[in-house]
């Protein structure tokens, strides 16, 4: 880890010791900073902002300008792997991510292709060399995608959903078919990850927002079966260093025993679970990321601090610890409440790690 | 029990022999059913429906002329509540149930009254009278009320939210004003399910639908907390009869050790959880309802009967079940398919009560 000035983010990943926890925030780079509002305006629209390097480097690099964060995280939307595929991305107002070109039959489902990473989604992997050579060692840059799961639900809804009638259709009518989809979007999401690794990201991380609406059983077989394969398939070692892979499925810190057991480094959690409940059940297997409740940063900063001592109590002594928002930050968070938050984990984690 | 002539449903609630396992559904009087939508189309708003005696009867008898249910439930909202309160709610294109005026400080938690159940609430007094007699002995009637901290989230947002931030806002600077205005709900919660059984309700439900959205510790002294002073303040016997209450956290499977000591009789668990590990985790102290994915309904007739399997499976032999979607029905779901569902209920579950 010769060339890096901060390197306590890979090192709570991997249970080394550190010397305070380290802290980033999902979202970090996002619409509660008026310096991104701003960038954002001057790009246009949310995917030009996206596939911008320049810009999106831009943006990844703001919130590291104002807070001592101990990581950065490439500026990207999970959709990228879909649009990539053909599907047709575009943003409708009000309604979020829209596609074109739903996958809703066998015949859709045969004629997606893998995309290119360096081809179709060139846009990001330069966004992660600009980014990696803008931060300069400064901290480690994660890389990240969405999980197939959570891609294969916005794929087959044609965009965000809060009933998955045709997905859980497809899931419980047609699992072949189902598992014919999240096999191809796992093939494509194991090339794109292990390309960001080439183009520079240090750590990654598995969005599976969506993983909590499914049944147990549901869960194993449809989201992390599938994201234990990308664990799998992933480069781990990259320059002689290990390369680190966080998996966090929303709602599911209940299934952390099962996930500690795909092979990944660390767990996200989100604010519904005790963090020192989770490191018990997984007994110090993996690391753990997380948990305060976004909402906290709502609250004063006196407040925040109290509730970042008590996620630090909770998961007590030794490494192992990033601490994170068990969900992205809000937009409408002022951005000094999210300071005091990372101010006080640092100063009040240091006595967890003497 | 005498004039009830199927009391399945109020006999698995406490865990007494029944033939089969007892099923309903919430929402069973709802959008998925043509002749619910020609009645709310002929009352005109949804609230012209809540508050017409005759028509909410109507509504809440259709299902039953359809299928052999075990329960009916009083067709409500929670939120009638808080409108008898004062906060004017209303409904918005698009947006869903408003109120008026929010209540955000200590001037408007103190302004609260507590509003008399056979005064402004009479409507719904008046609905319970009239189904019960309309149902004369056929099923059970269950009563129901949103939870404190559910009714909470609504009137101090001013409305449904995603983000939670005010409610939150003031639970964590102003517990002490939250923990007043969440009293103040108990104790009107409590007057109206007490009037409910008076009225003719035979069970009760408690919907906490936003208590998953609470980290574990919140979730006790916020939401549970305020669900366990209800049940105590609950008349738990009338004529001669066990009145059963039944806790629903959307979410809260995790915590259904903690729910179960509240002294409820039943617990409402979503899809996410494995009914028979809670069966074990509860050691059998409490009823469970539950806990069918309702996007299983979106599958074929065939499927829905191997999921219900599963289900009843999971909880295993004896008494103690309500079968149950996890959440209520949706509007896109065919009739048919929640017929099968019963049916299969009824079926596959005789082995298992023998």
């Amino acid at each position: 880890m010769t060339n890096l000035k901060n390197d306590r983010f890979l090192r709570a990943l991997m249970r080394e010791p550190v010397d305070a926890t380290p802290v980033w925030m999902m979202r970090q780079a996002g619409r509660y900073l008026p310096e991104y509002r701003a960038t954002r305006a001057r790009a246009g629209s949310f995917m030009q902002l996206c596939s911008n390097p320049d810009l999106a480097c831009e943006v990844t690099l703001q919130p590291l300008e104002r807070f001592p964060l101990d990581a950065a995280i490439l500026f990207s939307d999970i959709l990228t792997i879909p649009d990539a595929m053909g599907l047709g991305l575009y943003f409708s107002e009000g309604e979020g991510p829209r596609f074109e070109r739903p996958v809703r039959d066998e015949a859709a489902v045969r004629a997606l292709g893998n995309p290119d990473p360096e081809g179709e989604l060139r846009y990001v992997m330069d966004a992660v060399r600009t980014i990696r050579r803008e931060l300069d060692g400064r901290v480690p840059l994660i890389g990240f995608s969405g999980s197939p799961w959570t891609l294969a639900t916005y794929m087959i809804e044609g965009g965000s959903t809060k009933t998955f009638s045709r997905c859980k259709a497809m899931l419980y009518d047609r699992p072949d078919l189902m598992h014919e989809l999240l096999g191809k979007i796992a093939d494509s999401v194991i090339a794109y990850l292990n390309a960001q690794v080439v183009a520079g990201a240090q750590a990654l991380m598995v969005f599976d927002t969506w993983g909590g609406v499914l049944a147990p059983r549901d869960y194993e077989q449809f989201s992390l079966a599938y994201m234990e394969r990308i664990v799998h398939g992933l480069v781990r070692e990259h320059e002689d260093r290990r390369v680190p892979v966080i998996l966090f499925s929303k709602g599911g810190g209940q299934w952390a025993e099962c996930i500690a057991r795909s092979g990944c480094d660390g767990i996200g959690l989100d604010w519904t679970v005790d963090i020192g409940e989770i490191r018990e059940r997984t007994q110090d297997s993996v690391a753990l990321q997380g948990n305060l409740d976004p909402a906290i940063l709502y609250a004063s900063p006196e407040r925040i601090r109290e509730e970042v001592a008590r996620v630090l109590e909770s998961y007590g002594y030794g490494s192992g610890h990033v601490f994170n928002l068990g969900h992205g930050i809000t937009p409408d968070v002022d951005p000094d409440h999210a300071g005091a938050m990372i101010e006080a984990v640092h100063e009040l984690s240091r006595a967890y790690h003497q």
